[in-house]
């Protein structure tokens, strides 16, 4: 099963690629939709919307998994979050495809992070688990936020994610017109 | 110039649309966007995108007003809130239309009532300045701040606005296959 994790913000998406094959997962691709922060909120939005679909469009997956709501601390960014988040349901949504959501404690937990650890422990963990091509490490931690959201689905599916597996392959550089900044493994 | 208010809400997402004619503003419709709470939130997304995107299509607006970003005092809610305002921005800029904000204080001063005032004054209010037709009691509270939304943004634009005109008329009773509760004004 292909899994699209994401992990939605309005200036930043990070989103990851995953084929759960049994108990082993793969990498397919992961990276970031930028937006410009300086144009307005609704053509930022619009400029995710439209990438994102593209994202689905390309890799195709079967399942799409968003870190859940959870209490944020400010409600201004709260809000602000929520634009992004929604924009990212509804592009599953529209692709017919189910959407499951998963605690952040629960996320970290699943690649073996612990829940004081930050993002590049995250990052690291991600890298652990999955073989990664030599130019993941230029993407932003959001991209591996998104392939641990990936991850923590997969082990949900199968019932716990015990190795990884596959060669390293060199990204092929897929760069659209909305420019995303991401990595993708070659077409298997 | 043509407005199109909305007060974003995932179970209920209040829009009103205005005909501003120098200082005059004409009722064109209002309604509420109803999503079924059963469903998951991407799907109730999808709903609303696509209901937005028939009334946007029926209407014809040249621009749209939101209530702005502000402190919300609950983040949860505004996270969920978050998700169904970023939907109704996405629609106004894939349809390439400006998208104004305003203030709660702002809205409900530019129809007349006090900061303090409930839903039932801005309702009170908006039906004092626009002659609307006899169904529209009908409707929730939410369409009628929409409509004070898109007043608030005639009297922007118009640098105040005066009076409203036009005789009531009956509504066309326009309903489509996602099921919008709305009141519109006979075709002008």
């Amino acid at each position: 099963m292909r899994i699209l994790g994401i992990d939605p913000g309005s200036r930043y998406l990070g989103f990851g690629v995953v084929d759960a094959i049994g108990p082993v997962v793969r990498h397919v691709a992961h990276g970031v939709v930028r937006s410009d922060g300086k144009l307005p909120l609704h053509e930022r939005l619009a400029d995710i919307f439209a990438e994102l679909e593209v994202i689905v469009g390309r890799f195709a997956p079967q399942a799409v998994a968003v870190e859940g709501v959870f209490h944020h601390k400010n409600a201004r960014s709260a809000l602000v979050l929520g634009h992004a988040r929604g924009v990212a349901l509804l592009v599953a949504a529209r692709a017919g495809l189910p959407v499951s959501e998963y605690a952040p404690a629960r996320i970290k937990k699943s690649v073996g992070a612990g829940g004081n650890d930050g993002k590049g422990a995250v990052a690291r963990m991600v890298a652990t688990i999955l073989p990664l091509p030599p130019e993941a490490g230029k993407v932003r931690a959001d991209a591996y936020d998104a392939l641990a959201v990936a991850l923590c689905h997969a082990h949900q599916c199968r019932g716990g994610v015990h190795s990884s597996a596959g060669p390293r392959r060199s990204a092929d550089g897929f760069r659209d017109r909305l420019k995303p900044a991401y990595v993708a493994g070659a077409p298997r």
